[in-house]
């Protein structure tokens, strides 16, 4: 998690990153959410932008947009590597 | 993969479904292709988009929209169960 409104997944709990984003909207009044996530970790940032919008905060939540990209970046061993990443941004209505 | 330029994306070896994709712009000449998955083949699906957007189609293919969404169903035990879903829809440029 950082500064600006992101939650960034990783493997930590499942329920603390759906905590993190629906306590953002709550408890600090963002406007915004932004749920991070690059590689393997994608698949989790939709579960978390999904569990937190619809079941924890229906009809207050909307997915606003969603944008992928890929990373480069060079390995241990010097190989050039490309790694997806995803930014869901997730809005008060 | 279904019939309206769609790639759905499962546990084939990755090469495959960046191959329907291109394939599906080049050969079908299709103007967009829709690739979809659920729960885990998420991320997946990410990185076949980028691929074949990025590496296959530079400069002719581009992100038009991406959509997440969440199912339920049963599983065997009877017990509620929610996956979620992605469908990424690439056009030509």
């Amino acid at each position: 998690m950082t500064g600006d409104n992101s939650v960034f997944i990783g493997n930590k709990p499942f329920m603390n990153y759906v905590t993190s984003v629906v306590m953002q909207f709550t408890t600090k009044n963002a406007p915004e959410v932004i749920v991070k996530a690059r590689g393997k970790f994608i698949s989790r940032a939709v579960d978390v932008s999904e569990v937190a919008a619809k079941r924890f905060l229906d009809k207050q939540v909307d997915v606003k947009e969603i944008k992928i990209d890929s990373e480069e970046f060079e390995n241990k061993e010097g190989k050039r590597v490309r790694v997806s990443t995803i930014e869901i941004v997730l809005k008060k209505k």
